[in-house]
This record gives C-alpha cells, sequence and structure tokens, in this order.
C-alpha cells in the first residue's frame, strides 16, 4: 500500500492536493445503522479550518463536506462513506521558483526525490490541508464511540513555543483559539504570537489528548498495541515530531515503585500508563502528548538549493500558519479517535462486543 | 489482524510465549538470492539475550535460533523464513498467586479481561522475551539494507534513570554491558544499579538509535510515514512510553529559522529533521529516541487486586530485569531495521529501484 | 476490512450506490510520471455504458468521469488518484414495495439481514452500475501495462444462453454490440434477445478473457497465485458463478500426457494451463473464462417473501438488462487488468523489474 | 505481502517446503476460550495424508502436528496458534537433471523466472504437501464454526478422470479412498486408476463441497463477496482450474424464471445460488465445485527444455499420485471452512454477531 488509508476495520482512505480540484476521505467499514448527515461532520472541520483567528493562516477555506455515498434516508447502511471537499482556493498562479528549490524543513526535497514529480501548488499532498478529511472522518468515529461507550475526546495546547500553559479546566479551551485550557494566559500567548508574525519566524507547540469513557480491552498486541497505533496516529500528523504516552519521558527517571499504578477495589491509583497497559486500554483515561515543530514555511529567507544542487536562498510568501500547532488539537483528538475506532472494530471480531467501562476503576480528574 | 504481524511487505508474524514450548516468527518478503543463515542471526540474539551481567536478569536463555525454511543451499529463495527458538525455561511449577491478582504496571490485568483468559507463565505472550524473534527478523532485513544500501544501525543508552550519558563514541558501547556510548560513566552507572537491585526497586532508561546510509526516498505519506511507522514500531517494544524524531520534544521551543534544516550544495546543514521530511526519507542519518518504563516486576511489595476486585499485595520473585532499557538497544534498532526494510520494499513497487545515498548529503557526525 | 478495496498495492477502493450523489473511487498506488488524463479513462466506461443497444438497459447514464486528484500538470504525482462519477438517474420515486419484499436471486435479502437497512434505489451499493469505477481504474492500470510492457486485454461473448460463439477474429468484437468475435452469428443472437424480451425473460452468458504479452513471473505463491487472484476478482463481478483459467473444467477429462504443455526451444506448445502455473505467470496469453447468470431483475412475476416472512408476489418493472452478461466483456477485461497491474507492482517490491516477455515463448493464436 | 497469509481476521501465515526441515503456520486471530488440542487437528491432516491406499503416492509422511504456542491449559489464549509438522521424508539426495530443467506443467519455470533461484527438493514450496498446514488450520476453524453456528462441512469426488460419479449419500464418502459419494462406482473407479498408473499417466478430477448450518450475513460487498473469496480460496489449491459455485456454468444456459431461487415463507425454492446472493449467504448450503488437472508428474517421458533454453526430455520417478484429485477433498473443504472463519469474524466486527441460521430457510437435502 502507498500509505493512504489509516487504519485495519474502520479504514479512511483520503485522497487530494492542496489546492487541486477537491480532497476527501473514503470510509469503510462503519456500522450500519447510525444516524449520520453532513451536521454530524461540519462542526469538527469548522474547529480546524485556517481563518478563524489573527495568529493563524488567513486562508479563506470554508471546507464544506459533502456525503456521496453510504447513507440512506439519513442512517449509515455499513457500506463506503465517501467525504468530499471541493477547494475554493485553488489559484495555482506563479510557484514563484518552488517548482525549482526546495524549502528547508519541507517536504519538496524528499517527494521530488521519491516520486521525480511534484504538486508544488500549497504544498500539494503534502500540506496540512490533508488533515481536513481525516478530521471529518473521525467525527464519524466519534459519534460512534460516544453512542456505545460513551467515549469523549478533548485536547488542548499545553505549551506555546517555551511558555508551558498550565492546565485549568477543559471549559476553557472552546473559548480561545488557541485551545489553551487556561484563560489568564491568553494575553502573553496573543503578545508571543504578534511578536513572532513581526519577526517573521515561527514557533513550535505542545498538545495534549484525553480520551475518556473508554472501554477496557481495546489493543492488539504484540505489534498493533494500542499506544503504537496512537503513536503512528499522531507522529503521521504534519510537524509532530515526538509523542508519549502517559508518563512519556518522564517515566525514565521515575523508580518502579512510583511508577506502576497500583490497583485498589475503588479502581488505579494514578494514571502513569496513559490507560494502556500491555498495549490494551485499562478503562482508564488515555492520555498523550505530542511535539510540533515550528512552521517551516517562514518569510525570513533561507539558504536553499534548487534541483540542479546550486545554492539559492527561499523565502515563503502567501499565508502561513506562524505555529501550526494551534490548529492541531482537533487533528490530534481526531486521530485518537480513529484508532479507538479501529480497535472497538477488531476487538469485536475476535472477542465479541466490548464491555463498557468497568465500575472498579477509580474517578479520575 | 490481531496485531501479529508486523511490516506491510516484509512482514514478520511472531509466535508464542515466554514459557511455551517456543517462540519464533515467520518472515515474508524477503528478496531472493541473498546468502543467509543461522551464523547472521544468532549475533544480534546474542546481543539481547539475558544472563550476560549483574545488572539484567539472570535467566539462562540461549535463544538458539533454526531456520526451518526459506533458505536453499544457503541462499534465501523468495519464499517465507520461519525462525524458531525453543524455550528452555519452561518451568512453569507454582505461579503463586499470580493466577488470580494483577501485578501493577503489568498486561496481567488487560489481557485477563480483554480475553477471559491468561497465559501466567512469564507474562505469556506480554513478556518482552517475545522481541526475540524480531531481533531476528532484523537480522535478515538489516544485511539486506547493507549490501544494498551500505545501511547501518547504531544504539545506545543515553539516560538510566535520572543519570544523562554524554555521547563519546559508538566504539564504547560495545565494551560496557548498558550500550552507553561513554567509557567514564560505567563505574556510575553499576553503583546505580547496584543500589537499585539492593532497595528492590527499578527504573526506567532512554535509548537513542541512529540509521546511517539511508536511502533517500523511503516512507509513503500521508499515513505510513517513515516517522509514523518508526514511532509505531518503537512505541510497540515493551515498556516503551515515548518517542522522539529527530529535535523530538525539543523542536516545541525552537524557532523556525532555528528549527528548518538549511540546504547547501554540500548538504543539509543540521538535522533537527531526524533525516525524515514529509514523512519521507531525506538520506541523512535516521534518529530516534524512546522512553522506556521502569521494570514492573520489582521485589517490593505493590497493592492490587484480585479478579474478584478485593484488595491484595504482589510481590514479585523470579529473576527480572531491574531496568528493562538496559537490553533495550539491539530491540530498538531492530524495530527501525524492519521499518526501513519494509519501506524499501514499498518503494521498490510503486517507484522502482531506491537511490543509494546521494553525494550531496553533508557528512554528519 | 470491509471488502470496498480490491488489490494489495495498486488499490482501488470503491464509494457510492446507484442511485446515490456519485459513484467513483480511489486508486492507491499509481506510479509517477505517467501521462493521465480522463481522455484516457472515459472510452473504456463508455464500452460498458447502458444504453447502447436495444439489447441492454435503455437507462442513459453518461457516465463522465472527473479525476479529483494525483494528477499534475498531465502527469500522474504517485499520490492517490479520486475519479468521480455523478449519478444522472437519481429519481428515488417510488421504490414501489421494493422496501420490504426481496426480488429471487437478488441481493435484497441478504443486505437486508446482514446490515439491518438497505438502499433500494436502483439495487444500491449492489448494483452493476459500482462496476464503472472499477473499469475507470482498470483504464490507468491497461496504460501503464502497456507502456511498461506491451500488455493489451482482449475480451468477447463466447456463448450467450444456450447459443456457443464460435471465435472467429478478435476485429469483429468492436462491430457489435454483443462483444461477439463472431459476424456471422449477429443475426442469430438479435433474434434470440428480441424473443426474450418478448418474454420478459433474461438468460446467461459466457465470457472469455485474454491478456497478451504478459510478463512471466507474476503472482505470489502459495495464496496469493495470480490464477486465484483472478478467480477472485472475476468471481467478485456481479452475477458470475463460474470461473476458469485456460482448459477449466475441461482438464477434468484430461490426462496428463495431454494437459502438461510441453516446452520447447521456440516456447510452449499449447496453453492448457492459461498462462500461469504454480500460480505464477508463463509469459503466454493468459486465458480465462466467466459463466454469468441470467439477470435477476425480470418481468415475469415472481413469487418472494416480505419481510415479515409472509408470501408476496415480484415483478420488476424499470429498465433492466435482459442479459448482464452483454455488457460483461469490459468489465472482465477490467478486473484481468487490475490484477496484473497489482501483481507487477509486487514483483517489483521482492524481485526487483519484472523481464518483458521473453522470446522463447512461441507465438500463440 | 508475498501472498503466504491467507485470510483477514483469521489469518493463516504458512511456511515450509516439500523436503525442508518442516512445515507449518501462524493462526492469527482465533477467538479465545476454545477448547484445543493437537487431538482435534491430527485426524483433518490424516484425512488428507499419503501412502492410505494404492491409488495415491506412497510416500509415507505421518504428518505429526505440534501446537506451539496460542494454547494454555488446553485452551486458546487468543494469541498466534503456531502448528509445526516436521519432515520426515528430507532424503534430497540427487536431483537428477531436476536443477537445470522445467517439468512441463510444474511451476518449475515460472519459479525461476520470478526468483531466479529454486528449491528442486520434491517440487519446494510448490508441492502439494503445503497445503497439510492449511488442512490443520481449517479443523481449528471448523470447530470454532460448529461450536458457535452448528456449521460443518462435506465433500465429495463426482467425477474422475471421464467417469461422473452420481452422488448416493455423505455416509459413503468415508468408506472409500476416492471420497466418493457411491459406493457402487468403487470398482470401476480403482480399474481406471490401476489402467492409469500401469500406462505411466495422471488424470484430473472434479470435487463437490458444501457447507451446512451457515448464518446468514456472511460476506463483504463489493470486492471479498464470499463466493469471490472462496473462488480465490479453491483456485489457490494446487492443480485447480476451475471454480464453481451453486449452478455454475450450467446457469449461462439457464432463464432468469428458472435459475433465481424464489423465496416462500418456508424457505428458498432451490439453490442455483449456491448460497449466496450479492456475495453474501444467504443461510442455504454454500456449494462449490472445483475442476482439478491431472498430476503434471508422470513417468511417461516428456519433451522439455534446460536453463539454457535447449531441448531436453523429462521423464519423472518418484512417488507422485497419479490423480492429486484424490486426496483433495479435504483440502477443498478447508478452503471453504477458512473462508467462512475469517468472514464470520469480519461480521462481528462491523455488524455484530451474526445471526444462527433462521428458520425460514427450506430444509435442504
Amino acid at each position: 500500500m502507498s500509505g493512504n488509508t489509516l487504519g485495519t476495520l474502520f479504514t479512511v482512505t483520503t485522497f487530494g492536493e492542496s489546492h487541486g480540484p477537491a480532497i476527501g476521505c473514503v470510509i469503510d467499514g462503519c456500522p450500519p445503522g447510525m444516524t449520520l448527515s453532513e451536521a454530524d461532520i461540519q462542526p469538527e472541520l469548522d474547529r480546524r479550518k485556517p481563518g478563524t483567528s489573527r495568529h493563524v493562516t488567513q486562508r479563506q477555506e470554508p471546507d464544506t463536506v459533502e456525503i456521496l455515498s453510504g447513507v440512506f434516508e439519513g442512517k449509515t447502511t455499513g457500506t463506503p462513506i465517501a467525504l468530499l471537499i471541493r477547494n475554493q482556493d485553488q489559484r495555482s498562479k506563479d510557484y514563484g521558483n518552488l517548482l525549482d528549490t526546495f524549502r528547508p524543513g519541507h517536504a519538496d526535497y524528499t517527494y521530488w526525490h521519491k516520486y521525480g514529480i511534484r504538486d508544488p501548488r500549497g504544498g500539494g499532498r503534502s500540506s496540512a490541508r490533508l488533515t481536513a478529511p481525516v478530521v471529518g472522518a473521525a467525527a464519524v468515529a466519534k459519534k460512534w464511540l460516544f453512542e456505545q461507550y460513551g467515549t469523549t475526546f478533548k485536547g488542548c495546547m499545553s505549551q506555546l513555543g517555551d511558555i508551558a500553559i498550565p492546565f485549568e479546566s477543559w471549559d476553557q479551551v472552546r473559548e480561545n483559539p488557541f485551545f489553551a485550557a487556561n484563560a489568564t494566559m491568553i494575553p502573553q500567548l496573543e503578545e508571543y504570537m504578534d511578536a513572532l508574525r513581526k519577526a517573521g519566524d515561527s514557533c513550535g507547540a505542545r498538545i495534549d489528548v484525553v480520551a475518556q469513557n473508554v472501554p477496557v480491552g481495546l489493543g492488539e498486541p504484540i505489534y498493533d498495541k494500542l499506544d503504537a497505533e496512537i503513536a503512528y496516529a499522531l507522529m503521521g500528523i504534519n510537524a509532530v515530531k515526538g509523542v508519549e504516552i502517559g508518563a512519556g519521558f518522564k517515566s525514565v527517571a521515575q523508580k518502579g515503585t512510583e511508577h506502576g499504578d497500583a490497583l485498589t477495589p475503588e479502581g488505579f491509583v494514578g494514571n502513569n500508563a496513559g490507560g494502556i497497559l500491555g498495549g490494551i486500554s485499562t478503562g482508564q483515561d488515555i492520555t498523550a502528548s505530542i511535539a510540533i515543530k515550528p512552521t517551516s514555511s517562514i518569510r525570513s529567507p533561507r539558504p536553499s538549493i534548487d534541483k540542479a544542487g546550486q545554492a539559492t536562498e527561499v523565502e515563503t510568501h502567501g499565508r502561513h500558519d506562524p505555529c501550526v500547532g494551534i490548529r492541531a488539537t482537533p487533528i490530534a483528538e481526531a486521530m485518537v479517535a480513529l484508532v479507538l475506532m479501529d480497535h472497538a472494530l477488531r476487538h469485536r471480531a475476535q472477542c465479541g462486543d466490548v464491555k463498557v467501562t468497568t465500575p472498579q476503576i477509580a474517578a479520575q480528574k
């Protein structure tokens, strides 16, 4: 396979390029009988769409989704659900010298060496725009998981550049363009971003994701462990350079007496495991974090080479996110949701219906 | 699939449990015509086997590998290569109260909830012993990649518990049981481990892996990106809680002007990318790091519950690694090698033969 | 997987229902650098489209294809190629009693039992209309195979109902609506069909397919044998009930001295093997035949039951092919082409580039 | 994938060559909690093993199976079940001129062209001996299907060479070495085989398989239709050249009024469909037939070529089945069982637990 399909039983095959006629995906394996319409999907797309604050790209893409198949009289039929999003912003005008040079930090160099050809319009296939169909597909998965098990997904930015954002409450996430769970930090974050834009530079971010009310028993040892699959899905998001589950890199300096979450009749004490043991969900919250690198497209000129290997300079104009991490929260949630959906079906296949979260799991904050 | 197969074109399907009759794997997709014998595989198995120093488990498992198929007169035939390792240490004697209780930090709880049954002998299928066939399979991949492209794999421990181990040289890795690239640190590491054993506790570790002479162009966007696949493979190793590619979590606090590796006619300047851009190898070194949690099996008694949900206490006797990270270096190398092998074949399928590392890549330390 | 993806390396994922908004597919794995436009695909779609003679359904579906992705400036880029065909004939008006009854010979009964819901509009997902995207995808495969190896595909009807159609020449196939390789038979076939339509009945057909200039070495033993994959692909066409390779069922009564095609320095003597030995192509013509059952939708009333299990009668009105076999020839060619394309890529992955047909294969009629 | 894995959710990955150290397979995806031991598997292997009558090869292979993993205290654990069969008959002595020549009708020519190397010992990987692990794996599938749904599998030879064998009763199948469902035909069949052996020739056979008590709803449209998957599995058996489902090739000459099985409150009237409509099981008996070509290894000398393309003559000595079809019945049953098992799990994944055969299906002979 050429890597454009995500999942094993609940599969999402995407297509499209940033500035081509359309992007979209085919969702295969959705159980039949669930009510579904565009109204279930559009809100998730709107959460990640560009142009919603001055801190993200000012491109205007309505990202209106159309369901082409798989739904009859408002219910899923068990056949493939195709989602189509027409691109509005196709002005492929002049690519400048993009066709002949490689932007540092971008996929230009590698696509060209791999395929011998590349679509330079807005990054082509390697554009973060291609996360839109995935977010759309995940809306279907989220709906099913919620209806079956009450599973929900939350995410927030926990660091912007070198500014840590202490967690206050999930309620605050929706009220600011940073997906920060801390309203008091917003002025500082805005100031930071404004300075960055002025400097023509970009920065990274750290995003945390939590899945709650996850059934116990999801995940396939030995290789398709739930944490391995989540790592795959999250590392596959554009610009991600690191993934942690539970205590993550902090576990290196932990002792065994400290790390291993004890069990009591009331549930687990602590969640260093991030809700996964031996690759299988424990029923606790699943917690993951990702590191997102600074946007590669910056206004400051950078040394590079052209196809002939000659030195040149690249300067990216156009409308780019100075921190791609800002819009990454709904994408990270989407990825985790798709993995859980896939494993819910895989569990049903081999072990029969999954058990809804058991009462012996202790309440978690 | 139930998750026991790794890879898409170069697949490794493992079987076996820690204390069952045998463990092994079936390697499918190996190109024909490569010379291969047990002598190519056994040395890699010996690197990870237990009992080689006082700092790892004192279990004695010779891990002698037998090739059952796929080789005729010393050459691979293109048919499946089955590797068999008979277990020597099967004394399943008394499991103590293991059958009825769940060890904190272990897969006991989740296997039991998922399958309704579990093999308690030495952790059964969830034992780190199951990395042996993978290391064996990776020996085949390493040989092919080296013969085709000169690709090599190196790894070292860069942190033990809270002790950072500064990189000195690859030469020193083989000369100490910690896979540390720094001989002067060894006394400190030994002292730390001795204290840990005495305390009946365990600790975590950080491992770095590097692949060198990697052809440009490996990796499949959008989902089966090379970094996503490496993250999946590494997070799938027992006890791993975090994965980084290139600058990893450090990239969160980097600026775009700092992170994006500039290109010059002599090659890339820096390698924050870890050798991967847009999910495709650049031809630079591929660099990855993992966080390994402290061993869950410790002598100190821990609170837990039994199958009936009643409180109990668990104390693990037996021969366990006080730091599973110590033997993890060859396993991490193996995982990266298997991913590269798989993607080398995937590249050939869609794009024809891969290009060997281009001269325009700058020399890297 | 839910079965909507065909192929392993050259994959075709279809979506859509007969009378929904659109049908289409995503082709993944197409090698980069091939010139491609709608003009390469539309002619194949036109060969199978309805309404081209009085012997097939009078539905008018222009089946105009749009390429949504994967092509830049007229060349394939190596990314997914999405094909979209908007449905023109969506009048879902009244389904009559179709929603509540099961048409004999149709998928109504099984879809309803499997999914608990079904789309009754024109057969929904089970409609033969869904072969259109496959034929479109196969046009891409045919083009690549021809450019690489000179491989071509031909097909004809060799039996209509109980009338055998002796092979005369491939030239005659395009000149009649039956895809018959024998012009002199046409009046008899037309008379037969006219009588059938008058009687409100339907009939079956036998179709032969040949692939020529096939490279030697395609096919993966043990399971994904080339003949097994062709059988899978052909049996998957709507209404197919039997598949033969080479001598097919005639080989039951053959002796070994008769069946096994001898080899001479000039090539094979005979082709009972149908161009495949041990599941791998020999370089000879690949020959396959299929049995297509009579159309299930007939005007004559048939006994059936409703969802409540009560006896009822079903009479199909509307515009149906009295012999679905008439339009099946391009579909059968398409299926064989997709299998060969997939295996050409699989061969490249494991064994490197395939050899073009060797000169030692004797000329075949 | 290199084609050595059968199935999607219940996967069987085989390994081994005819005269190598061992053959075997890894079964992945078996549900946990089923009682299983070698005693469940060995009888199926014994049904296909050689040397049981004078009409089959006189090779003595006890084919003793060992379960290496996946079973704890007599129950499946949900982890991979590895089956190992050591080869007893490895005398690879002299291959005669086999290494340099190609036997007509054999895979010698194609393996050599594909891989550039081949294992000539007893046909190597292409030997029908490799059906043994598949039959072993199918014993596991049969047991599960029977326990869950009461599904059973039967098969018989319906034609030997040009002798049709009218069906009398299933009881008679076990009482003769031909798997003929007609005791009165046995003398004629024996006489035919004796003459064939004397002549140094071989013949083909036709085998029928029936699966009974199949749940309604198994099969995945559009591509992984149940009949398509059965065709794939059966065509993949060594020497098979044709596959029919239900009425098969007879449906070509049928009228729609005759072929489409009417539904009544008491069940279907007739079974031209072979128990499958639209690729999904109806709950009726699934019926399939295969054509097996005459054994290619015959004592009579045949013209052939050597690797240099020079004319030569090949004469096969050794112990070969004069009709490979004689031992094919249990293999054909096994293949159908594996397909149904796989689709039972696939059904559970997407649609939840399957319904056991509904009472409205009419009794079938």
